[in-house]
């Protein structure tokens, strides 16, 4: 029997690169502002996808497997992070 | 004492708005090729800002504050989710 199950796909930058896009955020408009206490920002772009599956394991690997196949990133610059959304 | 915290922005259209984006992906781009079990992409802005705080209390009330202040969103169009970073 299957289920819709919803799964949070999170795009990033790897960790070891550089985020022109959070630094930018970072320093042209948060520190200008005064927010000192924010340290760094790091940018990601968020997919929420409900997939239709057996079982949560089964859903975040289509989901996985759908990322690869249509090159929805690209492994060597981001990284990936599949999850069931709360 | 003021620890560092990890906190989860994500920005996205509100629900009961359309996503155009996510619906771009889901019809000319995952159902072309076949992902039938994909039933819905919503897409999302995420930040994650590490904010010296003394509490996640405190950091999530500053990072809301800064959304707030910066106009980071539209709270008009968009939903704002701010976690603690797992």
């Amino acid at each position: 029997m299957s289920q819709l199950f919803s799964i949070e796909i999170v795009i990033s930058n790897k960790p070891q690169a550089r985020d022109p896009e959070g630094e930018t955020i970072s320093r042209d408009l948060i520190h200008k502002e005064g927010f000192q206490s924010v340290k760094e920002v790091r940018t990601g772009k968020m997919l929420v996808a409900k997939v239709e599956a057996s079982s949560e394991v089964e859903a975040k690997n289509k989901v996985l497997l759908m990322c690869n196949d249509l090159r929805l990133y690209n492994p060597v610059a981001h990284s990936l992070n599949i999850k069931v959304s709360a």
